[in-house]
């Protein structure tokens, strides 16, 4: 039977799409809580726990953990790192659990808990993610963090990059009107990643931010071949628990 | 100042939009709500009291009132008509008030409650709406009704249609992400709209219904020079009132 392939352009229509829990969930912050997952687990990182308020993360401060804490696109006083990819490098990570607090990326993998499966996309690990769905042939239905429940285009661009992949497959060509959308504009975007977004809200605050490296590595497609998954409340890497 | 010109993609999404109840809220319902709508202003209906429910609709047709009732594309049984734009082109319903409800597009107009102007829009009345968008000068947000909280193409490629028309004006050229998309979706699809909604999914569903009809009918663009609002309940034609 024919997979279907939907996008929740928000994590506040989430429970819209929603219904049956056996379904893959991708959840996607391209800039940049899930780059910065990915990045992670592609140098080391054992584990990470995503949480969804500052409150939380600094209780496990408390206990001893590296915290990440972002809002608004800077770090949060007080703590370790914020979600640039760059920071999660850091050789001294490796083996480590981490504990992860961002604007809309943790959020909405706290939102979409109720399913069986939670994956973690990324331009960083398109292929590998697209490859490892495909095989998997289960329902898709990514779901893009946004911008407080708003719709943004890096996400999208990204949702439509995963459906042109998986469409490759003919059981994965049942593609609700979101998925169409977005892989229409992923079409228009494609020879042009950067310059398609330079006028996105989000992209105008990062700017702001000075962080145009962020931007330029987070837009590179397919570069690590990590496939991040929510079980037992953690983040886990499952490529590094497939090769054990 | 620039005007800021934002897409809801969903009913469910509009609280996290809506933030200034200055705006000119545009609810769209393409398929085949708002069209309805327009016809029967277009032809002489004086009144139309948008409800949720099918059963506050039932309680209006006890007191007399003329109701429309649809529900997944189809007439509610028991009620005298449904959403299909054809059945609001009767002469007996002139200067008459009628009452609907309908899967997703007077839920629409009902969320959009808050905001001090709610504008109905579809492709029949897109350029007269578009001109007094203009003049008004406010921030718009329009909202697609979508199905049944989801995403949809015809809403969006109405709003992107829109969209088009809007940034002539050099004032209205803010455009948020969701804004930018949807006019990316409707260049795409301007030139065979019907071909481009061909995949979608309540285009699949009319299909099945047998609404060819309908549907060439609601994607005719600019033949209605109406502009319902909603005030104090109830629709009505601000063209009317202005060439009073």
């Amino acid at each position: 039977m024919q997979k279907k392939v939907e996008v929740s352009f928000s994590p506040a229509l989430f429970s819209s799409y929603f219904n049956d829990s056996d379904c893959n969930v991708v959840v996607v912050d391209v800039f940049r809580a899930t780059s910065a997952i990915c990045t992670a687990f592609a140098h080391g990182v054992e584990r990470i726990i995503p949480v969804s308020s500052v409150e939380e993360a600094r209780a496990y401060q408390k206990e001893g953990f590296m915290v990440g804490a972002e809002r608004d696109g800077q770090i949060v006083e007080g703590f370790d790192f914020g979600n640039s990819p760059f920071s999660y490098m850091d050789e001294k990570l490796k083996g480590k659990t981490l504990v992860l607090t961002t604007t809309n990326g943790t959020k909405a993998i706290n939102i979409a808990k109720s399913a069986n499966q939670i994956l973690i996309g990324s331009f960083l690990n398109l292929k590998y993610l697209a490859d490892y769905l495909i095989e998997d042939e289960k329902d898709v239905l990514i779901l893009c963090a946004g911008w407080k429940n708003r719709f943004n285009l890096e996400d999208t661009l990204f949702a439509g990059a995963l459906v042109k992949m998986l469409v490759n497959s003919p059981i994965m060509s049942n593609l609700a009107d979101s998925a169409i959308a977005a892989s229409y504009l992923f079409k228009i975007a494609e020879n042009d990643l950067r310059g398609f977004i330079e006028n996105s809200s989000h992209r105008k605050r990062l700017k702001r931010l000075n962080l145009e490296e962020d931007i330029n590595y987070c837009l590179q497609e397919s570069i690590l071949d990590v496939i991040p998954v929510f079980e037992q409340n953690c983040l886990i890497n499952k490529t590094a628990l497939v090769s054990i």
